[in-house]
């Protein structure tokens, strides 16, 4: 049997090939489109056909794929099968399209076994967002899978993220933020699997971790409907070689059009942001 | 209809009538008695059946259970049915008990309501524990159901828990996770609602955060398996009134056998740690 990619494999040849724009496959219920309501009886297979058109007319323009766990879970066990249903679709169809599952997990060592199972074994998603406050001891057994990417919580995209994020720290006094991404670039990241997430709506604290972390990748949501500047994002968040990034965007995308031209219309958007990351990087 | 009692009512009536001890319902694969194995001949089935012994079992002891998502998710939709399945046994038979759901969730403000879903009004949980990195703005969804229990990470068990939370932080240079409690305690619980993770394997932290948020409930995980200290973590642990802690423990008493016994020596074991909580608090 052939060895499956690593997520830093399928990254790298998808950024050469598509490159750095993502689809948050974040299906909020309220916002499908009509049409898939009447053509869907259940929850599961209404999710799981919006999905699959998403994914159908933008799979050449994407980087990955990123569901969001919440918007599955809020739908119980309908909506975990949906879930599992996406992610072998892109496994399927898409086989060179990385999966991130956003699902912002970390618990204590031992029970973090049991999320690693889900995301990467039961689901086959290709990388996980997780959270630093349990520290590097703690989410070990994610960081132990090199095949995977480990991507870790550092400036959140949201207005109140600073709460704790921005504290001044140690003898340093460096934020909290910039504490965490140093810890994961120099420690964390021993097995060369480890990414950060840093929002767009906060274009100074990206430049700051991207002078951090060097060229490891960053996953940064916020363009789109939250508000983040595209050319400030893009300037502040490339690597050295003028990549690094996965620009994540989701409601801009899925509900570009309510009608029944939603993924006509889900494309357009994706082509014209995809147009304008490459334009200004 | 009456309304159900909240979070806070249940856990008041039930410490007052069983005392303080809360079981971890972490059903892990591998140490299920093997006699159990032989009669189930699904994971939903065996998971369903372990939990059932354990809380029909124990259920005068108590005055909650604890299910981690992790032990059901690592399963799939089996692990997800057997979860619900668990949670539905408790509230039939044992309507008096809440339930808190150790999911360490937390996302963006708009995505929590999806999790908010999932674990209270899919699921039926009365409590959720959640990560404070992304501050009380993105948790507010959470934070606005006053009917249910919010308890928030703030010194975890873990020997690296301090990678983060041990940061001085500020002007008074406290640590991050007395930050933490103090914002909790003075702004995130407004309605009355929150509650504090604080591990057991840290007792001088445990008073130090008692000391921070007065009388507010703090779920103490880290006895019996992990090693913490029982007196001492009383000691530090207790509100005004001797009361105020969810002590935790999971697998000393949930694999106290591995033999048909299994369910009659998890009584014991959670007979013998109840009673050694009430005689030192």
């Amino acid at each position: 049997m052939m060895q499956e990619a690593t997520f830093n494999e399928k990254l790298q040849h998808r950024w050469s090939q598509a490159g750095m724009l993502c689809v948050g496959l974040d299906p909020d219920f309220t916002l499908i489109p009509e049409v898939l309501k009447g053509e869907n009886s259940s929850i599961e297979d209404l999710l799981f056909a919006f999905n699959r058109e998403i994914i159908d007319a933008t799979a050449d323009l994407v980087c990955a794929y990123k569901p969001n766990a919440a918007f599955y879970e809020a739908h119980g066990i309908a909506g975990a099968k949906a879930l599992a249903r996406t992610v072998a679709h892109i496994k399927e169809a898409y086989a060179e399209i990385p999966v991130i599952l956003d699902a912002k997990r970390a618990d204590i060592g031992n029970t973090n076994r049991g999320y690693v199972q889900a995301a990467f074994d039961e689901l086959g998603a290709d990388a996980i967002t997780i959270h630093p406050y349990l520290g590097q001891e703690a989410v070990q057994p994610f960081l132990d899978r090199k095949d995977k990417g480990i991507i870790i919580l550092v400036k959140t995209s949201n207005p109140g993220g600073g709460e704790f994020q921005d504290l001044p720290v140690g003898d340093s006094e460096e934020a909290l933020y910039k504490t965490v991404a140093r810890n994961v670039a120099t420690s964390w990241n021993a097995n060369g699997n480890c990414g950060v997430v840093v929002g767009a709506t906060y274009p100074e604290e990206l430049a700051a971790v991207r002078a951090i972390i060097g060229d490891m990748p960053m996953l940064i949501p916020g363009i789109g409907a939250q508000g983040g500047d595209l050319e400030k994002t893009i300037a502040a968040g490339k690597d050295s070689k003028g990549l690094g990034m996965i620009v994540s965007a989701s409601r801009s995308i899925l509900f570009a059009s309510s009608g029944a031209d939603f993924a006509e219309a889900a494309r357009k958007a994706a082509a014209s942001l995809a147009s304008g990351i490459q334009a200004v990087r």
